[in-house]
């Protein structure tokens, strides 16, 4: 049983409550608390050592990963951030100011985004570091992006470059925030999603969830700089393009749009958002699975996005 | 340092945002979300294998638990539970079967109390099995009792009985959620905490918010019927009375109120909650610290509550 598997059990007859309006399965939760034409988002997001990062990780930049990546989530359904909740598990013996420089990192992007640290805990985790934290955002009515409303015929779009996330994006990415929000102001962004398992892990859930399939066009994946590099030094690395399609960790937006408004979006996304790619990289067709396709034919592809939990 | 020393160092400059009315430090954290005479509630909590339950423990009551604490802090804060967040840390080689019996254990007082578990991660945790919880809560505007209200005069009350809670009230309290909402409504409430650290540390926390001291009736506190067993059975126990201050883990309601009041709230507690007892057990003053009274005399005391973080 893998992480998915777990989770599609763990979440088929979970406890609900009439504020909710989606609830587990997506980016992040969705609420009616009684403001007009408002949504409020709840998620959390755990970092572990060894899994997310190493011991040797700069102490800031394991507190800046533990928040962009919620961060990231709330950018997926085009919120704001408002408060967020840590919990820090601590090895016995630790060195306060190996926690004093976790909070360090955090707090100086908390407030680059607004968001206010309200609490939180600070627990013996006897394995390593742990840093769980919850976040509170809103978002407003009627433009929040689900996985679930890809329609056959829509362009897939994402931003940025994908793959080697790991020699070191991973800790300094930006959450897409003003991305997701600009998106879904100017545009009408059938489904969206954080890329945080690999292009096509993530790409499949999208598809799942509104029991399509997709098209890729080869070429046109934007693999990073990093993977490229890898793959020419080391013969036996991933290609970029596997690289770019099953890494993880990239943080990018991942949205799905009507064809009709493809070109609108594209020269909209290069005034606004000038130093970040965004590029149409396939569409969604009837049936299942992912498709790659170049000059030579296609194919059906099988690989997954990471896995993290196994 | 000990857990509250890294505390007051963590919390000293965090950021904040102008939705936050009461940021760390209390019970829960307070948010005006824009809906007239409301608050929300924040909080977090987490519990850890070795430290709050074993590896004997059954998993239903580790979940139950780990809701149950939070619940609590939404009490002492007169809130009413919304939404939840999960966090499950595995240890590698973890069984699906445990995982489900931790959630039915959650999901049941959920459904009970009408809190929605909305999301959450199952992520990997070398140590041991780790489970936080985030809740989202709302509360009446102007009747959310912190810690730092208490006057000189006021009369000290708690819920239940304390000490001995390890024998098996840790897993299976309820938490005083219908007697905190209450309390609010009946009565102005100047101070209230939920007794997690034990009674003494608890109720420093309230005296050193508020900058006063308090004196305690020894023959008044309620211990519980597990810590005098206990003392009987073993002379090298705690006595009853240390028991009820120091251990820990009762999950009351320990609040302040104007002495004028204490009639009327002993009367109307015994109709509303008649299983629960509630107790004067003494007053605020001027001046610092806890003072144990009784026959002989008073005394200072000490000892502090169960320090969590060593």
């Amino acid at each position: 049983m893998n992480e998915f598997q777990l989770i599609a059990r763990l979440t088929q007859s979970l406890p609900g409550n009439p504020a909710v309006e989606t609830g587990p399965g997506d980016d992040c939760a969705v609420l009616d608390l009684g403001v007009p034409g408002k949504r409020f988002l709840l998620k959390t997001d755990a970092v572990v050592e060894g899994f997310h990062f190493t011991r040797e990780t700069p102490p800031e930049k394991i507190g800046r990963k533990a928040l962009a990546r919620g961060l990231s989530d709330l950018a997926a359904m085009a919120g704001t951030p408002i408060a967020a909740l840590v919990t820090l598990g601590l090895p016995p013996g630790f060195d306060p100011e190996l926690v004093a420089a976790v909070y360090n990192g955090m707090n100086a992007l908390a407030r680059e985004y607004g968001v206010a640290i309200v609490g939180g805990e600070t627990t013996t985790n006897p394995g390593g570091l742990l840093l769980s934290i919850a976040l509170l955002g809103s978002a407003t009515a009627g433009k929040i992006p689900l996985r679930s409303g890809s329609q056959v015929g829509d362009a897939i779009f994402v931003s940025g470059t994908l793959g080697g996330s790991l020699a070191g994006r991973h800790l300094d990415f930006t959450p897409r925030l003003a991305e997701g929000r600009w998106l879904v102001e100017q545009f009408a962004i059938h489904a969206m999603i954080d890329v945080s398992d690999g292009l096509a892990g993530d790409l499949r859930h999208l598809l799942q969830a509104a029991g399509v399939g997709a098209v890729l066009r080869k070429p046109s994946i934007p693999v990073s700089r990093e993977a490229k590099a890898r793959a020419r030094a080391n013969s036996t690395a991933k290609t970029g393009l596997l690289a770019a399609l099953t890494d993880g960790e990239d943080f990018e937006l991942l949205f799905t749009i009507a064809p009709g408004d493809a070109i609108r979006l594209l020269d909209g996304w290069k005034q606004q958002f000038p130093e970040t790619k965004l590029t149409c990289i396939g569409k969604i067709v009837a049936g299942e699975g992912i498709r790659l396709h170049d000059q030579h034919g296609s194919q059906l592809f099988h690989g997954d996005g990471y896995i993290h939990f196994a």
